[in-house]
């Protein structure tokens, strides 16, 4: 056996997540069923975490076991030519026997994407739809607020698991204006559920002058589930890197 | 009644085309259902052509009669409210009694992609893919080919009708090399079913070097349905746009 990491990625639109959340199909099931045609047996991945319905990703990491040897271009094409074709594994390699894509994460990239072009249809599957103008200086002064470690209480699912931490740190988080579209990056240590959503959102509300800087301040000190009630559409969210190691995260 | 003018951004790779081929919906259809629903009574509706299964337009235009008396913003947004998000209106205004969205049409502008970045799986619904690195100056050379008024019988489809004229000429054949994919773009007084297609992919397969100027040349010359038996993939192709008058067709 030899363990092999994959990096894939995917137009989520059409799918229920990367596990199965809805009744549609999940990501995880598509490959999982094409290891199987593969090696011939049951093979378990492991991603670096879950996305949503409708989430993307460039650049997702998973692992797994196979007693197959071959190499990344083989392996890469022999794994493409069995699934669908908005599911593409970028590269597949043999890695350590204890390398794990989910506990050796050291960080993660987002990238969230909006619009102002709300009648280009072919943006409706790939970007957050906002009718009115963003103010971007104010989405870039409001973006501050998320910097650096904070409890992430206020901008997760009301769901989550209580015993678990919600302590992050965010690295970087940069407001960039497009021609016709915003782009908001994210990195940190690791992302709470829909924390990337509802801090997009946010900002876009700050961009829209409903909400202040000192607000958006309040919110987070509040540390209450029940203290932002804002959460971005999820077909403008792509996970675009996981990083292994620090310097990888420095560099992102 | 009045006569409106609309024009239409598609993303078609859902759709059978412009009008009913296959056993998926077309883009017709949900046009007119849309226009029963606000007018009250059938409204039929003439575009400037149709386009084929997965083919995706950017400023396809159609015409239809209405006693509705709406401006642009307020009938663009009661449609576009009941469309698919697949199909957007960008505008919708009243025009003359006698305007003809197919007859009028003095010329039109297509686009084709293609791209190598064939694990790109973004591009999917929305490029020709292709393995082989391409040669642009070949292309480009080609495409000189076919400028100007030819008889195109050699390039387009079989079932093409026989009493039809074929006799077309192509005012401008671009190709131009894009950071991850080549675009080429064909304005011309008209095209017959397929041509632009037909056209892309032998100058693809010149690219490639399967080809040459004087066979491309010698297949032209031919005239002869069976001549050229190459044609891209449809999801490369986009409407972009429809001229009505000279001045716009030589500006295009």
């Amino acid at each position: 056996m030899m363990r092999y990491q994959a990096i894939v990625s995917y137009d989520g639109f059409a799918y229920g997540g990367w596990q199965k959340q809805t009744n549609t199909n999940a990501i995880q099931e598509e490959i999982e069923n094409v290891l199987l045609k593969i090696n011939g047996y049951d093979t378990p991945i492991i991603a670096s975490g879950r996305t949503d319905a409708k989430v993307h990703a460039k650049g997702q990491v998973f692992h797994f076991d196979s007693d197959r040897i071959l190499d990344d271009f083989h392996f890469t094409r022999a794994m493409n030519s069995l699934l669908p074709s908005d599911i593409r594994i970028q590269h597949v390699y043999q890695t350590s026997d204890d390398f794990h894509a989910r506990f050796d994460a050291f960080g993660k990239r987002y990238d969230y994407l909006v619009t102002n072009d709300i009648k280009n249809p072919f943006y409706e599957r790939y970007m957050g739809k906002e009718w009115k103008t963003l103010d971007i200086s104010m989405m870039q002064e409001c973006a501050q607020v998320f910097l650096g470690e904070h409890d992430f209480t206020s901008f997760t699912s009301n769901k989550i698991d209580p015993r678990k931490p919600r302590v992050k740190t965010i690295r970087k988080l940069e407001v960039i204006a497009h021609q016709d579209h915003i782009q908001m990056i994210f990195i940190g240590t690791g992302f709470l559920r829909y924390m990337v959503r509802m801090i997009a959102q946010t900002l876009i509300e700050a961009g829209k002058h409903r909400i202040t800087k000192q607000q958006i301040q309040d919110m987070l000190n509040a540390k209450d589930k029940h203290a932002c009630r804002y959460k971005a559409d999820p077909q403008g969210l792509y996970l675009i890197e996981v990083f292994y190691n620090e310097e990888d995260y420095l560099k992102g």
